[in-house]
């Protein structure tokens, strides 16, 4: 039987792929618990859970740290998260544009830049879209 | 041809039906240009556009207005709204739960009371779940 | 010459009335100092700066009050603050609509709930519009 | 040996007594394994770590809450267990005075009403300050 | 008659100069219709109202940025806004330095760094205070 | 008898040593006024209170200020602060990990990326721990 760590690293590997790796690389040092507890909680109980499917669990994580507008690295690791699942550049540039609604111009401005960013960064040189 | 305010009208009353009407009532005295808005860039512009169907749109407005945690009213009506366009309850509990990942514990507690508090007002008295 | 409590005071009074000294009164018993630098820091030292008239000075801060969503009784005091300088319903509720626009439609339905409010306690029985 | 689950009630018991037993009480019907969650994760994984004292660790919550100010009852329910886990009056008034340098004076005015009514409630009657 | 969009573009341009024309540019690729009602609706209707004079409205906008620390390029774009319709720097220094009292004193710090950083911008050789 | 600045100032050094004064140097040209302000409120008031040693109201601040995630260079002088006060990087990094709970795990990852980056600026080249 999957322990809570193998299938949050299951779970965070699919999401988040190698920026995942990379983030729990970064906390070996200061905080290696903390990597485990991230791996554990949000990918191996939350994530994991049936309920709601992971394109719809990650359009819901977009559009919250859209809002929130304070953690714009994890915003971008998220809108890599949701390609990586399935989403559609579109679906999450609509996602995006309706936090203006309930988060003003500025944060959904922030949030679709960082997903220009993002886009950018995984079709540099062709018409790609996902 | 349907105007911006007739199709913001329209999707208003779709997603949050009598509730709606309540609030722009509440604003004819002090802002009823405000309402006007309301009804014509929030439903008219955003709401009714494709790309993003109606129940994703309202699971990342639940989810990011958890996270905010600012706005207890308008998370109220959105989860109304959310049940309104066919999102199930057990989709809308783990998109609140999955905001105390990115916005904490509080702010997934205060949902989830949001949630049940909702969920009672809708079936106070027998077991449907819609 | 006039110490920073007394012309803290002089402007909580000019600016806040009777419930500026509400305020002062409810920190008695739990942190009597903290009254004092209530007095002194906001209201002796910022308040009384000259280079921005203070009818400005309640705009922005019913602007910044109503932006953050966080302190509702205090977005309240500081609307009746207003008006008690001089600012009139409509300015007020221009700026309180403007938030829209850099913090959401909940945070201005929520800051237009309050001046309903507050309007209605300075005017329960006749057209008085200040 | 202790499982996380285990752990984590008891510390949910030693912080926050009868009040931690109503908070996961509350979600039985709604979201039971969040009531999990919360015992498991915040309790059994972090309050339960070493490296930082009791006392010290809900100082700091009680002053991340009140910087927050979008989450009223676990600030009082994190007021009540500061003071269960030995943390004095003062200590807590002075944590929350402190916050209006780092999130402004109406957070340290809502933070010091809620220490207000928690300390009324523990003593209603007579002069006992825990 | 002027459309909702011409009337914003005049505004727009009235207040962000270039910037606004730049912001709309970065737009183009990702979400043109962003861009569309980013003119129609903060600068066609809310910036377009009478009831509320331009440098009011700026110095509200700027008040409220500073104190909600989310948007720091929304923050200098408003900071140019203000100056382009007439605020002095000393008005807008004043504005922010207030948000120390409802926002904390970082929210102050960074926002009279971000002024600091404009004013700079435009007068970078000679003693101009516009 | 030391004035408020002048105990300030000596709370400041304190606390912030050199970083402090950096900051009350930047201000010299766009708000002398508020470089004086915050040396004699938030520390020669606050700061200076008994009643709550130094090393707990740093570990309060840095809390805090993680979970805002609002003020990222202010974090950063305050974890200096926390170690110049005697604060440990263990105890630094615990109440950092906490705000995982409170304000969600992006908040706490940009607090540790911000510790890791402070650690490393004071020990770039052998193992000291403070």
């Amino acid at each position: 039987m999957e322990t809570r760590y193998e299938r949050g690293l299951r779970k965070l590997s699919e999401i988040d792929g190698e920026q995942g790796e990379r983030i729990v690389a970064g906390l070996a040092d200061i905080a290696p618990d903390f990597a485990r507890y991230l791996i554990e909680f949000p990918f191996g109980d939350i994530y994991a859970r049936p309920g709601l499917d992971l394109k719809t669990r990650e359009i819901a994580t977009v559009a919250a740290l859209t809002a929130m507008g304070t953690a714009p690295p994890q915003l971008k690791v998220h809108i890599h998260g949701a390609l990586n699942v399935g989403c559609s550049r579109v679906e999450l540039t609509e996602a995006i544009m309706q936090m203006a609604v309930f988060a003003g111009f500025p944060a959904a401005l922030n949030g679709l830049a960082a997903a220009k960013a993002v886009f950018a960064e995984r079709a540099p040189a062709n018409g790609s879209t996902k």
